[in-house]
């Protein structure tokens, strides 16, 4: 009988291995040999789904986004407030816990990473356009629930927004007491305020 | 006659090779020997200045942060508006020249490298630090001015802002056409607007 692969079962086996070095030593460990080692393969097994190191980096980077994005997508599930939906949807990016610190730590090497490598720069680029759509999206939403002003410019806020969110994640990694969870959470959370707050002052053309 | 050694001379003639190489190649072409080879000096002779890699990464990202400094302090000299100094300045933060872009990547790859590296992250906290302190003094000047709302806490403000230019730095390194220059100043200037116009909205205590 001819031996039956079960490549989605193989991939999740090698997603758990990645993730399981990855969150324990950084993107840096992230070798095939490691790799190999850490699920129990030969590295010659290996190449068969990774052809370099770039492509395993790859995969690490896609395994963070995808887990950020379960999290995004249940969100999206169980609050009918498209406000507060734009809200969690945010604070799934904030390093919060230590799911989400890991996930950002892996997030910014790889973005290190991605300024001298085209394809991850590729990869990046791609999240990066998805995550502002789905914010953009969501204050739209917003806006035709009546909860935001309609003049809004969706696109402009969603990179804004995503901005702090990076931008609060890149401090709370290097600073974690100064920029405390509570604290990156009432940063966002003024910002939304105020974007609800601020349809008056709004009025000129850009 | 003994030989007379110019310390501040090589230094900057260092900070010049450290330069060249890491705006043309990136941090990772920031090695002992390669720095010695741009300098026309021997590895020998540029331990004496750096001990190893880690030393002379560090002072790569010193130039950077004293590159930033320089125009911050030239921009305080020039501009007797406090509000538009505090634009001016987080402004320096933006890449939005061939100068500001190279000093970008270079910030973001040592920001990866220093997720593993404690005295990196050391240097990059204490340069958040200052940055953060800067724009809060400045937003303490416009307060004291009556050019914003005394009851903003400078400290979170400045949290936020430099949350957000960096933000959007990252943003616009790996999508320079969907932030553009003219976009990444227009979405700062409508923060600081916000800034000047959410006075009203604030009167509940933190």
């Amino acid at each position: 009988m001819p031996k039956i692969v079960d490549h989605d079962a193989r991939r999740a086996e090698l997603a758990e291995a990645v993730w399981r070095l990855a969150s324990t030593e950084g993107l840096e460990a992230v070798t095939l040999r490691a790799v190999a080692a850490q699920a129990g393969w030969s590295t010659g097994a290996l190449v068969h789904y990774f052809a370099d190191k770039e492509a395993l980096l790859l995969f690490a980077f896609r395994l963070v986004a995808e887990r950020v994005g379960r999290r995004v997508a249940a969100a999206a599930e169980r609050e009918p407030d498209p406000l507060e939906l734009v809200r969690r949807t945010l604070t799934e990016g904030l390093p919060l816990d230590a799911e989400r610190r890991t996930e950002t730590r892996l997030w910014f090497s790889f973005l290190g990473l991605a300024l001298t490598r085209p394809a991850l720069a590729k990869a990046q680029r791609l999240a990066y356009r998805a995550w502002r759509a789905r914010v953009a999206q969501l204050l739209r939403e917003a806006q035709r629930a009546g909860r935001l002003d309609p003049e809004l410019d969706s696109e402009r806020e969603a990179a804004a927004l995503v901005a702090l969110v990076d931008g609060l994640a890149v401090q709370a990694t290097f600073e974690p007491r100064t920029l405390s969870g509570p604290r990156q959470q009432a940063l966002l959370d003024e910002r939304l305020a105020r974007l609800q707050g601020s349809g008056a002052e709004r009025g000129s053309p850009a």
